[in-house]
C-alpha cells in the first residue's frame, strides 16, 4: 500500500489540527472529525473533480457534510490545502494555521458548516441533523438540467441516519434516479449519548438501503483501497450507498472513548494526542516522511447555466389563457392558488431557471399546472414535506429558483429545513395554500394557522446584506398572487407566499404592482383603519359595507399583503382615521396582527390598535362563512368590533 | 365463507353510508374510506377488544387511523353500532344516521380524528400524514407501564408511508419492542394527485419493513380470511407490520378512478354508487339479508392507572441532593437545563405517572438523571424528533405525564407534531434546552430562535376549557426552572419550556412560587422599566448596574418567564416608570417583545415599548458575551438604549 504514504502522512497531520483547532475553540466535535479524516482526504485531496482555488466553479464536485458537526476535518483539510473562502467579491485565501480559528466570532469557520458566513466550499448550512442527503438531491438534480456529469457526495452519521427525513431523500433519490447522488455513511457506532441503536448498525443501514433500492457497498472507512474503490465505483443503475466502519476518535485514544462525543480535549491532554498520532505515524511508516502535497486533483471545466435576467410572468390575461382559463377573466374570480399555478407555468416558460416541486397535492396547489407542461423541471416529492424544502435548497445552490409548494399546514413539517434553508440564504421560494381556516371543512388537522408568526420572525432577521432573511406574502385576489409569484421569481432571496382555498372576487386590475413590503390602500374613509390580508381583506370589505350600511360610519381599509411590512405609512392612515386602527386575521396572533401593534407601540403617533385573530383552536365547519362565525371572525362581528372602536374613541 | 354473510351485509351498508355522508358533506374522502371498509369493519365489529359505549375504558384495545381522511368509514361504524361519543361528563350516543353531519359545525365527527371535538375513540388528531404510528407506539409503551396486554392497531396510507417520520417510528417501536402495536399499511395504490410511487407498492413496503425489523404480512384487505389471520396473529419476537392490498373507492365504480382522490360524489351520482354497491350485494349473495347486528365483541376490564394527585418535587435543595449537586446549594450557580434535569428526577420519584424521552442528547438536556433513575419509563428517542414528539402524545393518551427533550432548535423538527398533539389536548410537556444564542460557540444550526414566535401563537389560541392550547415557559434560574418543571407536571396540557446553555447564579429563593401567566417585578426603578426572561435577565441585570453607576438612572427589572403573560400589571409598571418600557430578548421577534406591545397598543396608558431583539441571522461566537456583542444585545447596548428611551422621553 506504498501508493497511500502520502495521504498516511496528511491523515496525520489533519489528525493532529483537528485535535489542536477543537482545543483551541474550546468546544467543537474532535471524535466524529477523526472519524472521518479518512474518507474526507481520499475525496478532498484525490477523488473530488474540484478547485480548492475556486470554490464557485459551477461543475466541479461537491460535498454536503450533513452530520455538521464533523466539520473540524473538513476545514482542516481545505486550509491544509490552501483553500479560497470568502466571497467572490472578496476571496480568502486559507492558511494551514486558519483553521485554529474555528468558531471565532471573526472567522469564516463557523462551528457547523455555514456557507454565507463566507465558506462556498459548502451549498448547505448543517447541524441540525438528517437534511443534507435531500439537499444533495437537489443538487443532482440541478446537475442533471446542466448537463453535468458532476458527483455530489454526501456524509451522513449512523446515528443521523434515524432522522425520517434520510429515509425521503433516498426515496426521492431513487424515484428521481439521481445517482450523481453518492452517499457515505459513517458509521462510527457512536452517537452523542449512548452507542447507537443496533437499528443503525452497518448491517441493519445495508439491509434498509438495499431495500430502498440502492447499491450498498459495506467498507473500513480507513482503509485506502476499500475507501478509493467505493468512492470511485462506476454509476450504476442504482444509486450507490457506502456504508463507512470508522471508529470514533481514530488514533487518539482519549477520544475513542464512548464519551468522547462533542468533547474537545483539555489544554493538558493535547501533547497525549498528539503523542497518539505519532504512534500511529510509525505503525504507519511515516513518521520521517516530509510533508509532500499529496494532492491530485482534476477540475471539472465549469457549467453554462442559464443567464440571471429578470423574468417575466407576461400578462395576467395571457397567463390565465395559457392554461386554458379563459373564461375566468371576464368572470373576475379565482382562487389565489389557482392564480399561482398560473403565474408559475407562465414563469416556467419564460425562464428555465424556474423548476418546482410538490408533495402529490399539486392538483390542489396546482403547481400541476407547471408539471404538465414542464415535467423535466417537475420534482414530485410525494408526501414528505421535509424532503422537499431541503431539495429546493440543493436546486437553488445548483443555480435554479425551485418553488416548493404543499398546503401551508403541511409545510410547517419542514421549518427546521426551512431555517437552515435561511441560514444557507438558500434562494428558495415556498407556497403554502389552504393557509388560514378558509377551506372549514377539513378541519384544524389541515388548516395553516400559526404559520405567519413562524415566518413573520424571520422576516424580521436581515441576512449579511441586510435583506430579510424570509419575504412573506400574503395576496388577496389572484391578480395579486399572480403577480407576487412574479416578484418572487425575481428577488434574491427566500419566499413565502400563503394561497387560499376559495375562488375569489378580483380585486385590482391586472396592471398593478407590488413590491416587497407594501401594502394597498384600497378604500378610503374617515372614521377608522380596517387591516387585513389574505381571504380576509374580502371579509373585512363586506364588514366595511355593513358598518356604512347600519352606521353610516366609514372606514379606510389596507390589504397588508407582505412582510416585513412598512408600518410607518399605515399608522399614519390610522392616525388620519381617528386613530383607531382594526387589524383582522384568520389565524392566530402572531402575523399582521403583531406587525402593525409592534409599530404602534414604539411611535408616538398614539394611534390604538385593536386586534380580531382566531382565538381558539377550530374545528371544521362546512362553509368559510361558518367557520368565520365560530371564530369570531365574520363580517359582522368585524363590523360591530370596528363600531366599538368608534364609540370608545368619540 | 358463509360465516361473514354479516360482515358482507354491512361492508354494503357502510359503504352506502359513507358515499352519502361525503356527499352531503360536499367534501371529505370517500374512495380512502372504501378502501378499508373490510379492514376496519373487521376491527370495529370483531376484533378489537372494547366496548363502543365506553370509549373510556383504559384496558381496550386501540385504533389509530393515521390516515386520519379516511375517516368516514370509522365514523360510519362507529355510528352504525351505536357508539358512545361527546366527553364523560356529557356522553353521547350515536345513532345510525348521525354519520351523515359529517364535518357539520355542531358535529361531533369533524373532518378528520379530532377527540377534543367530541371523539374519544380516537386518541389523537391525525389527517397531518405520518404520525400515527409514533402515537400508537407511545401507547403501546403506556399499556406495558400499565401491565396491560391491550393491542394498538395503526392503519397508514401507502402513500402516507413515504413521510419520514412513519419510518421513525418504526425504528423506536423495534427499539422498545411494542409489539403490542400492530400496524396495518393500506396500499390501495392511489396517492392524491397520482399513483404511488413504486417506492411505495406493497413490494418495496414488505421489503422495508422487513428490513427495520418487523415481520410481514402481505395480504387481500377485501379478504376477510386474510384478513381476519393477520389481524389475529400471534405477538412474535418482531413488531408484525401487515401490508394489506386494497382497492380505492372499493365497491363504487365513479370513486375507484385515479383521480377520485378527496372528491365526494355529487348528489346526482349517489344512485349509480348505491346501486353498485347493490351489486356487489347480490355478488356476495347478502342482498336479501336482514342487517343482523353482525357485532361479536368481547369488552377487557380496564386498567387501574395512578391516581391523579397533584405531584411534588420537594424541596429544590433535597433534589440537588438526590443527583450528587450539594456543592450547588452553596454554590448559588447552576444552568437551567440542569435544574430540569434535577427536577425531572424528582418529579420521578414523586410520581409513577412521569415519563421521559429525549433525542440522544439527553447528556445536554439532562434528561438523563431521570433516565438513570427510571430506565423502564425512559424512552431513549435517538435522533427523530418528529417521532418522540408524537410518541409522547400516545404516552400522554395513555395516562402518562411524558416529558420530551431536545435542543430547542431540534424540536422546531416536530412543530407539526406539536401542532397536532395541541389540537388532541395531548397532556405533553416539552422541554428544548439551549434555547437563544447563549450557546454561541455552535452557530446558528444549534440557536433556536424562532421557537418562541411559533409557540406564542398557541399561547393565545384557547382549548375548549378555555385554557391556553400551549403554556410557555422560560426560566431565567435554576430555582425557576426547578419550579416551573414541578409546575409543568401539575398543569392538565401541553406546555413548552425553554432551558439555556450556560450556568447562571441563582436570582430566587428556593421557597419561590412560579405561576401560569406570572412575572417577577425582580428590581425596583423609577426611569425606565426592562422586560427580560431567560438567560437575558443576567444581562439586563447587568444593564441596569451600568445604567445606575454610569448614569445614575434607576429601572426596574421584571422577568417575564411565562406566556401567555399577564401584561396589565407590567403596563402598569412602565407606566410608574415614566412611561418607558425596554423589552430586551436573544432571540426573533414575535416572543415576549411582541406580548408587550401588543399589549401596550391596545392599552390607553400610551406607555412606549422599544424592543431589542436578535435582528440579524447569528453565526458562531466563542463565548455568550460575544454573541450578545454581535447581535447589539450586550449589557452596554442595552445600557445605552435605555438612556436614550429616558433621553427621549425628558
Amino acid at each position: 500500500m506504498a501508493e497511500y504514504k502520502d495521504l498516511d502522512r496528511k491523515v496525520i497531520k489533519l489528525g493532529k489540527q483537528i485535535v489542536k483547532m477543537c482545543t483551541e475553540a474550546g468546544s467543537g466535535h474532535p471524535s466524529s472529525a477523526l472519524s472521518l479524516v479518512h474518507l474526507v482526504t481520499a475525496l478532498m485531496y484525490r477523488q473530488m473533480r474540484y478547485d480548492p482555488k475556486n470554490p464557485w466553479n459551477t461543475g466541479a464536485d461537491r460535498l454536503i457534510l450533513s452530520e455538521g458537526h464533523a466539520v473540524p476535518v473538513v476545514y482542516a483539510a481545505y486550509c491544509e490545502l490552501g483553500g479560497v473562502a470568502g466571497t467572490q467579491a472578496r476571496p480568502v485565501t486559507l492558511k494551514f494555521d486558519d483553521a485554529l480559528t474555528l468558531r471565532d466570532a471573526a472567522s469564516l469557520l463557523d462551528g457547523h458548516p455555514n456557507p454565507p458566513v463566507g465558506f462556498p466550499f459548502f451549498d448547505a448550512a448543517t447541524g441540525s441533523l438528517g437534511q443534507g442527503l435531500s439537499v444533495a438531491a437537489g443538487l443532482a438534480a440541478a446537475a442533471r438540467l446542466d448537463a453535468c456529469d458532476k458527483t455530489v457526495y454526501c456524509i451522513i452519521g449512523d446515528g443521523e441516519s434515524r432522522e425520517g427525513q434520510i429515509w425521503e431523500a433516498v426515496d426521492f433519490i431513487v424515484d428521481h434516479n439521481l445517482t450523481a447522488v453518492r452517499m457515505i455513511f459513517n458509521s462510527n457506532q457512536l452517537g452523542q449519548s449512548d452507542f447507537v441503536s443496533k437499528q443503525q448498525s452497518p448491517q441493519a443501514l445495508q439491509a434498509k438501503l438495499e431495500a430502498f433500492g440502492c447499491d450498498v457497498r459495506v467498507i473500513d472507512g480507513h482503509d485506502w483501497d476499500q475507501v478509493f474503490e467505493a468512492l470511485a465505483a462506476p454509476v450504476g443503475d442504482k444509486p450507490l450507498a457506502i456504508v463507512a466502519k470508522t471508529v470514533k476518535g481514530w488514533g487518539v485514544k482519549e477520544l475513542s472513548k464512548p464519551t468522547s462525543h462533542g468533547k474537545p480535549l483539555e489544554p493538558g491532554q493535547v501533547e497525549a494526542a498528539i503523542a497518539d498520532l505519532d504512534a500511529k505515524a510509525a505503525e504507519l511508516g511515516v513518521t520521517e516522511m516530509a510533508d509532500v502535497p499529496a494532492v491530485e486533483l482534476t477540475t471539472p471545466s465549469s457549467v453554462n447555466r442559464p443567464a440571471i435576467v429578470p423574468i417575466s410572468a407576461g400578462a395576467f390575461e395571457d397567463a390565465l389563457r395559457n392554461v386554458g382559463w379563459e373564461a375566468i377573466i371576464e368572470k373576475k374570480k379565482l382562487g389565489t392558488r389557482k392564480a399561482y399555478g398560473a403565474a408559475l407555468a407562465a414563469l416556467g416558460a419564460a425562464d428555465p431557471r424556474i423548476v418546482a416541486l410538490d408533495g402529490d397535492v399539486k392538483n390542489s396547489t396546482f403547481a400541476e399546472l407547471f408539471a404538465k407542461k414542464f415535467p423535466d423541471r417537475y420534482f414530485e416529492g410525494r408526501i414528505a414535506e421535509q424532503n422537499i424544502i431541503s431539495a429546493a435548497a440543493g436546486l437553488a445552490a445548483g443555480g435554479r429558483i425551485p418553488f416548493a409548494s404543499s398546503f401551508a399546514k403541511f409545510l410547517v413539517r419542514g421549518y427546521d429545513q426551512l431555517e437552515m434553508a435561511l441560514i444557507t440564504n438558500a434562494n428558495i421560494k415556498l407556497c403554502g395554500s389552504h393557509a388560514g381556516i378558509s377551506l372549514a371543512a377539513d378541519g384544524p388537522s389541515q388548516m395553516a394557522v400559526a404559520d405567519l408568526a413562524f415566518v413573520r420572525a424571520f422576516a424580521h432577521a436581515t441576512r449579511a446584506d441586510g435583506a430579510p432573511a424570509l419575504r412573506v406574502f400574503q395576496p388577496s385576489d389572484a391578480i395579486s398572487a399572480f403577480k407576487l409569484t412574479e416578484l418572487m421569481a425575481n428577488l434574491d432571496g427566500a419566499c413565502y407566499m400563503r394561497t387560499h382555498r376559495p375562488d375569489v372576487s378580483f380585486l385590482y386590475d391586472s396592471e398593478e404592482t407590488f413590491t416587497v413590503g407594501g401594502f394597498k390602500h384600497l378604500l378610503d374613509g374617515e372614521d377608522l383603519l380596517i387591516v387585513a390580508s389574505g381571504y380576509m381583506v374580502h371579509v373585512a370589505r363586506k364588514a366595511i359595507e355593513i358598518l356604512e350600511d347600519k352606521a353610516g360610519l366609514s372606514a379606510s381599509l389596507i390589504d397588508a399583503y407582505s412582510m416585513p411590512l412598512d408600518t410607518d405609512e399605515i399608522l399614519q392612515v390610522g392616525d388620519d382615521c381617528r386613530g383607531q386602527i382594526l387589524v383582522v386575521e384568520d389565524n392566530y396572533l402572531g402575523g399582521i396582527a403583531d406587525e402593525i401593534t409592534a409599530a404602534a407601540a414604539a411611535s408616538d403617533l398614539g394611534v390604538r390598535v385593536k386586534t380580531m385573530v382566531v382565538g381558539s383552536v377550530p374545528k371544521s365547519a362546512k362553509t368559510p362563512e361558518e367557520i368565520l362565525q365560530m371564530v369570531h371572525l365574520s363580517a359582522d362581528e368585524i363590523a360591530a368590533a370596528g363600531q366599538q372602536l368608534f364609540d370608545e374613541a368619540d
